[in-house]
């Protein structure tokens, strides 16, 4: 047994074990936990939900939870340069955490079988915890937090992973989390509660290819784990599939203090050049969005509708709750082009503005693709072409649910296009070609890297 | 002469070098600079700038330079949860960049000699460059910026310091300026426009200590530079000033990735206590403001006032300008408590909640004290009494200003207080002890360490 090998090894290694006696088929569990409880999740209008109330904004009766204002938006980023819109304004942190543990020489990680009404699979592996203030307090009455004390207590603990991250800034003004990942001791018991399980990372992994597996929130989560670092050893002999070879050869990559100082220096070169001013409004003084009885909703039904909903379940801290939810009109892609350059596997990604984002920009997938937000061909965002790249050129091909507690049926069609080697590839001033090392470096650095990037990046474990 | 020494050490060489055949005696070519030209400074109405309108925002008819808009501010950070109050809003990143310089083996910075109207010393050191889009861009139409294109073109130019940073989050909603601090070859041939000179550190030095001598802009560049970092020597024994040579031996403390992921949970945590939710509103609808012939001001006039200022000049970019200003009351001091720890000094700062900062809290001095925010002893904030500190334990007083171009007669004092080691200091959770090589680190990093601490940090290099 290895004795003083690095963790970023050590993640490797579990990311190349497909079970341990410690785990369980992880798709035979999913379904178990899914056939265990019922759900009923239906539709209801907005102006029925109890405990929420709509005027100038959609709000809960607590002055908790979440709230849906009206954002008005000019940018010279982009071909629209002033729109108006809902979004989702929830300013409490949460916290998004992994336990991970060395059992028998492998990691582990701690996740736990969630269902979230939003999501087309309902039950999909999420994070060890997953939990707002409002929830984690009880706002709602319900059950506590299994395993919150090991994120909230945190002192003496080893942690591997500490960021506020952002997420999707179409939908949510400002809105980060706290994503952590906690290393036990060997020697530490922790028990096991119903809805929990040990994975490896090599099981996650499969998940992750199959898609609806892993929730947006594990997902974020898993995209701070990196395969290099000091003492990172060479067994990479050991990975048959070369592009995942390739993957973890580019972790290694681009990972110094100058290598970042100049991906930061493009950063802001590209912050410096477009300007974004964002201010909340009243929902009554949204010009294109109409209020009925489907919830609010474009008056092209362009973008998203703002539903209600009413969730009856068994397996949640309470048993019976509704809540207003963002539905997405559908066929969301997000996709990164690839390619080997000089040897090295880099990513193409691209600095985007978003409305709901603290500082302006951050970076993004080649391609994020919301068919809603654009009006035909002429409209296209640049590179689209990818999207429609030979089969021979798709590593991955997945569908991921966004987060299914605030959005509904939000399926994003994940694509990873590894274009050959010296294949010329055309891309506007604010893109650039990033190895996997600067991107996870950036990644733990905070809000440079967004949730949609960070979630194909998770995909590539 | 040394061949192969680190950066660090060389702008640690330049501290103790107090001229050389390069560099001016400072004070005589800043009363020469404010000789040679001759200005006029008079307060107007707002209603009597010309290009500038008030409605429920006070802004410029280009719509560039900045606003002064409304802010409604809700927070459980400090003993007011709720106010109103007018805020600036200047959403352009503005560029603030020193050239340096290796010359006869020691590192030089190209410092301006730069009048501006709010600053009661009128001509101060600025950084090379300083200036907004709006004013590179001359929408004023006035003189173009001299050095810019050493900033705006950086491609291969060696950049020792280049981060986004936020500025008085008191008076700005999420401002923020591009640091940077740009090194030239030996061989390159520079220019010296008039008004500029190269200046050593150690004569930098001199001037923060004298006070009202380095302005705003120059010293959070300045904060950015380290005297640890790879490769920095040991001949700290030159070091005459045993204070100064405990400053730069804490430099090369808690520069490690640990040190800087245990300060960033830290303030992460601080940032999961407490909320703030500030949203921009009507200058019309601040219930304690109002509006008079002698601008918008506390109608107890308390915290600070807008008000008209009128410009005529014979060394700026235009010869006559008029634009509002904001005048805090008087009286401002910034303290930073600082004691010997395990033999290493370490400094007590504190994560402060700000409503104009992005994301609610960054590290903040001790005591940020600005009386006029206090209505009496009760509501003193913690340690104020470090401010009545023995003067046998105060290291620096001096008096700076803020930046010139924005506030008026903008006085803040600066107060660094040595406590004797194993003195005790109770100080509440939302304070910590930090060496100067994490302070460093954090300000090198973004969005962590406020305007008003690094002018202090600035001051003690």
């Amino acid at each position: 047994m290895p004795t003083k090998v690095s963790r970023s090894a050590e993640f490797l290694a579990s990311s190349m074990t497909s079970s341990t006696a410690e785990t369980p088929d992880p798709d035979a569990f999913l379904e178990k936990r899914l056939a265990s409880s019922s759900y009923r999740v239906e539709e209801v209008p907005l102006e029925e939900l109890p405990d929420w109330r709509v005027d100038d904004r959609l709000s809960h009766r607590s002055g908790r939870f979440f709230a849906v204002e009206g954002l008005s938006i000019r940018t010279d980023f982009g071909s629209t340069p002033q729109w108006c819109q809902p979004i989702i304004v929830q300013p409490e942190i949460g916290i998004l955490g992994i336990i991970v543990k060395r059992i028998n020489g492998v990691h582990h990680f701690l996740m736990q079988a969630k269902m979230e009404p939003g999501n087309s699979e309902l039950v999909q592996w999420a994070a060890t915890v997953q939990a707002t203030p409002s929830n984690y307090q009880r706002v709602h009455g319900g059950r506590s937090t299994p395993y919150l004390e090991y994120f909230q207590e945190h002192a003496g603990r080893r942690m591997v992973f500490d960021q506020l991250l952002s997420e999707h800034a179409s939908w949510y003004l400002h809105k980060r989390n706290r994503n952590m990942i906690v290393e036990l001791p060997e020697t530490e018991d922790i028990p096991l509660s119903d809805d929990f399980a040990w994975l490896t990372l090599g099981q996650l992994r499969q998940q992750l290819k199959r898609g609806k597996r892993v929730n947006m929130n594990a997902r974020t989560v898993l995209s701070g784990i990196s395969y290099a670092g000091e003492g990172a050893p060479d067994f990479f002999g050991d990975i048959a599939d070369p592009f995942h070879l390739q993957v973890v050869e580019s972790h290694r990559v681009g990972r110094s203090e100058a290598d970042v100082s100049a991906a930061l220096t493009w950063l802001i070169d590209q912050k410096s050049r477009f300007s974004l001013d964002a201010r909340r409004i009243s929902l009554n003084d949204l010009d294109e969005w109409v209020r009925g009885a489907y919830g609010i909703r474009h008056r092209e039904d362009r973008y998203f509708r703002i539903v209600g909903l009413s969730v009856t379940a068994t397996s949640r801290e309470v048993d019976r709750w509704s809540q207003p939810m963002l539905e997405p009109t559908s066929g969301n892609v997000v996709a990164l082009v690839c390619q080997r350059r000089s040897g090295v596997l880099h990513f193409l990604v691209q600095a985007l503005a978003q409305p709901g984002l603290q500082d302006r920009l951050e970076l993004a997938a080649t391609v994020q693709w919301n068919p809603g937000n654009y009006r035909g061909p002429d409209d296209f965002p640049p590179l689209a072409e990818y999207l429609d790249a030979p089969a021979s050129w798709t590593c991955l091909k997945a569908v991921q649910s966004e987060d299914g507690g605030r959005f509904l049926r939000a399926d994003t069609t994940h694509l990873v296009v590894d274009v050959p080697e010296g294949h010329p590839v055309a891309a506007p001033d604010n893109y650039r070609w990033m190895p996997m090392g600067t991107l996870n470096r950036l990644i733990r650095s905070g809000y440079y890297v967004n949730v949609e990037l960070r979630s194909l990046l998770s995909c590539l474990l």
